[in-house]
């Protein structure tokens, strides 16, 4: 029923090879969930996540496969600077660990054109197994080709085995954290109302296009089939999806929580079909990403923040009050240092910087503006 | 009423110079009492007491004098490594911020002796007097002598700064918090008893002796000038205190806290009588730093906590659970990856390990046991 | 003769304000050259070239105006992880200093068409100067909608006030270094002939294109105004120079070297007219951005770099020699622990990575292939 | 002939455990040399050096045992901060990964009166034996109580796993490197002699004292035991002997070099008699270490170094020149940028600062005053 595989990723300097194990678990025929956590170093709370679905899943039947990689990416989660951990950025590069997925239909050349023309006519449910054998093949070759021209660098050999591994499944979930977040999810523009299952209270809406992330990479190839098959007047409803799925605050990981976490999975599931019982109904506030706004900081100084995630705000609240000592007049120490940041239009917090020592141009918050309210 | 100095304490490579600024507020004849916040750039919750403490004075009568130093470590306040601040050490050395202060009676060769000699038959408050000032030159010697041979190391230059201002003090506040901390402070053996006035829950008493902390070089002075009288006979109660008060946890700065934070500094001014009230009791636990653990990390893994800064514990109690995916057995995931992290004593934590992401030797939680009450 | 002017560019948590110095001197009528050091904070040899063309010129006859910005990025300069600096990456954010920029003319909106079709009449020297106002401009108004927004990331602020000053500019030189590299530098496909008046050994050519660079930032602009003026039959040949110019490895300061290195842009000068003395002619190697090749490690290990920068290669040769102790067999030591990593290419090493512990998939090498020699 | 053994030494949050490996090969009857390499992680040359030995050593009798120990720390050398690697320090607590080993005998109170009453009349090799007994005693219960106590921190461990395997060994050689640095070595006072035969012309000269270093750890049993000795009247001269080599600059591994600096090591092998070879005779320099000498950075600013390692100076000599660029007066721009740092005295370079961007206090040389000749 449950099969563990080991996939080395990284060999480091001393010689040590780091790897991850992904764990799947197979029932009758069904679709297949890919589930990972941590591709943020110091984004855990998944890896709780994961746990108790596990711990859910042990007496229950299971239509279909689902493949669990907790810890994906062991060398950011094993990085430190201080007691934080390292985990955003790659430490040598700077580069973001979820920027550098590849658009691989695009990347490889691989001629969408003609596949469509040979296989237009296929019945959506062969048309998509086919499709799925070609990704499998475009992103070994894309390996190869990397690899002959020694051009696999670090974070693509990471990024490009999970896209692999996903490329199999019909619902991806990539589960991070904010910094300190309240739990939202991104969604695609094309997989909008199936979100809705997952029970999250608060959606971003991004375009079907590609940026870099690993939600994006395993739902591009199935975009450009989508937009292909259009051309040649074939409109079909993409019934795989790619979400990410954010578990609240970086650096935290608490049992108690994911075992609340973990019911906007099992629904999920529910949808798919992969439990069999009704997915609940659930409402909630959907954001595009034009009206998600990260507030960089106009000040250097210390910040009290006077909300938090998952709080509402009106337009004219003061958000913030940044402290300059500088700028301190004893006589008269708190008005002469404070300077107050305040909200230009209404909305809800979703992250705020986890430090209150705030240089300049830093993100202060980012929050959803012009709240659309969904129901299912 | 107010003065504002600055001092220069560290000039860049880019050729900037960081200062800090002092901030005195004097009033009749009275004790001199010096108060510090932020020598580890990410404490900055002393600041936010500096200002309400500083708003509190705005129409009181002072006996005595107050000298506020507000982020007292600029580049170490400044020092990000992502978004968290790297404020504890050094960047360049490692050093910890508050582990490199002086010992300056025994650095220096001052000779305490001569000294007590001279003057042992002074009554008590000249004798005092007269010991500031020897005090004064002697760091004054040291910095040249620091200067001339090229040995002003970094944190030396702004240690001794920090200690040459604070030896004319009669009351030395260093005002730190935890990483995830509870509010606790630090007390000296001699001055118990007195600490108690500043209304903080949790003490934990230190020998009286060198360790390279702040609170620790301006109270030695009076320590050696105190064992050198008693071998002549003179017994003296040292009526100049020194404490580290920790303001909870490190990266955060709350104004509104910080209005309760500040009773216990205005309850010592009242006991000092730099404030004309009659100080306040209180009650509390005292700690000595024999009993002060810091808990090791057994393993590595992702860390559950199970208890918070504050919490007392029973012996057997679960502190935290460690999990081990590495360990993990998807048929039993939960009982398979974690191992538990038992209480041998009773206790109350004070601080934890901000992070869930822990390596194997990494500080889980430090906390106090064989507590004993006080009341004032 | 010379003006000095001052930029606030940050504003840190403490409170102090980092800034940038422009030095700025005018003599008669010409052409205005933008010369500017340490984007990257480690990258610090281009401030000695500054020192040591400003002693040139001290009584040199000037045609135009030079401005020079030594430490543009003082923040950069000044963060330390160990003794080294991490100069290439925003320590916040991962951002690479250099990636930034803004393509000021597509990003604001400007309506290029109609400007084009408001000015093509224009002789050069005119519209040129009326273009010149027009970027002025369209920067302002640029840096005003983001502050209006707080969308005024730290980078921002420092990048769009150093376009600000370059866009005044007939010439704009970035000075940069590799990390241990050779000397060489980039220009665009349509200002390659007269790089070569820089007299550097190794000139990359990239397209006429943007990627968030300083150099592409300066001449895109330009690049825009000249495809829009193709459009409507005129050809121009741009008179407007932007060059990226790597003088050796970071972490270095020579002034004995600087004293050489200046060579290069005196002479430029000299071509520009800014100087009244014939350039020199010069002759050395091309390479198009498609032949420079980043060599990624293939494993993690100790290695043995064989060639430095400015070595060539031939197919086959050994460039490194990876040893991985996991693999070590104590009785045949060298040859069980040794990986050879080959030349697939004839080429010149231009960059190699400062460390010789290397995790698998950084960057090993950087290196030209398929050079063609140029011949001023 | 060889032995392989291999150590977990830290279990990373991710669950990977790091390890590292003991290689030994035994032959006749004859004392036992322990060589470890990289404790400090950016410190590689060590590692190179043992390769070399052992390539050496494949057709050569052995008279006693080595055991090698290249990549002491797998932790630190895997730790980047850009490219460069963050290895001397533990990124978590900022402590110098060769500062943290322990003086067991006086850590565990270890009744050393006691034990040399019952045994001082042993000759001289039965006596050593038997020490050596109680050593490995001694340490493993040190362990045990450090694990009992949820005590033992990351440092320590790996620090007393070390100290068990060095303390079977008669020779000790812990090869490190300086930043950018030429070759020397430490030894203590009562080992000076035997130094030589080391063949490194720097000699730095310790007292027989503890200051937390492995070379440190591995002769203070031995210098406690022969002070107890003496206390009986019995001398002896002490023939187990411990020392740190520094092979040349951090960051680098260079085989070529490595065969050079293999002849060192040879030569102690062949006084040992582990070699059946005459030493060779040889000649340099010897200093103490209070004359060894650490110039701090009197100011920030970029700094042009005069001297490299190796290099001897006078008195009066320009060692460094510092640029400010907050001075520059453009008219006179490199008398007005520019301060001179000169020497004191005459001596020799040791270490140097590896960046040229120094805040004010780091330390910018690393010095030998007072050189005395040696000649074995």
């Amino acid at each position: 029923m449950w099969t563990i595989e080991n996939y080395p990723i990284k060999e480091l300097a001393s010689g040590e090879n780091l790897s991850i194990n992904t764990y799947t678990i197979k029932g009758h025929a069904g679709p297949h969930i890919h589930i990972q956590a941590s591709v943020h170093g110091a984004e855990l709370q998944g890896n709780a996540v994961i746990l108790q679905l596990m711990e859910k899943l042990k007496n229950k039947k299971i239509n279909g496969s689902i493949t669990f990689i907790p810890l994906a990416n062991p060398y950011a989660t094993n990085n430190k600077h201080g007691t934080y951990t390292y985990g955003r950025y790659n430490p040598v590069t700077g580069d973001n660990w979820n920027r550098n997925y590849v658009d691989v239909v695009k990347a490889s050349g691989f001629d969408m054109q003609q596949f469509v023309a040979d296989n237009k006519s296929l019945p959506w449910h062969e048309l998509r197994l086919v499709f799925k054998a070609e990704l499998d093949h475009i992103i070994d070759s894309h390996i190869q080709k990397l690899v002959d021209k020694r051009l696999l660098a670090e974070n693509n050999k990471l990024n490009l085995i999970l896209q692999k591994l996903a490329a199999k499944a019909d619902g991806v979930l990539d589960l991070h954290t904010g910094p300190v977040a309240t739990r939202y999810l991104y969604s695609a523009e094309y997989e909008k109302e199936i979100s809705y299952y997952l029970k999250f209270k608060h959606i971003l809406v991004i375009p079907d296009e590609f940026g870099g992330a690993m939600d994006e990479a395993a739902f591009m190839p199935w975009v450009h089939l989508r937009n292909e098959l259009e051309k040649h007047g074939r409109d079909i409803t993409l019934d795989i999806e790619s979400f990410t799925l954010e578990f609240g605050s970086e650096e935290s990981f608490c049992m108690e929580d994911a075992d609340k976490d973990v019911e906007s999975i099992l629904n999920y599931l529910k949808y798919k079909g992969v439990l069999e019982e009704e997915p609940e109904s659930f409402s909630g506030y959907v954001c595009k990403l034009a009206d998600y706004r990260t507030l960089f900081s106009p000040h250097g100084g210390l910040v009290d923040y006077h909300f938090k995630p998952g709080d509402r705000f009106k337009e004219n609240d003061v958000l913030a009050s940044f402290y300059q000592f500088k700028n301190l007049d004893p006589q008269d120490p708190i008005q002469s240092s404070r300077q107050q940041f305040k909200a230009t239009t209404d909305g809800i917090i979703i992250n705020r910087c986890p430090s209150s020592a705030v240089h300049q141009g830093m993100e202060l918050y980012q929050v959803m503006t012009n709240l659309e309210e969904f129901q299912l």
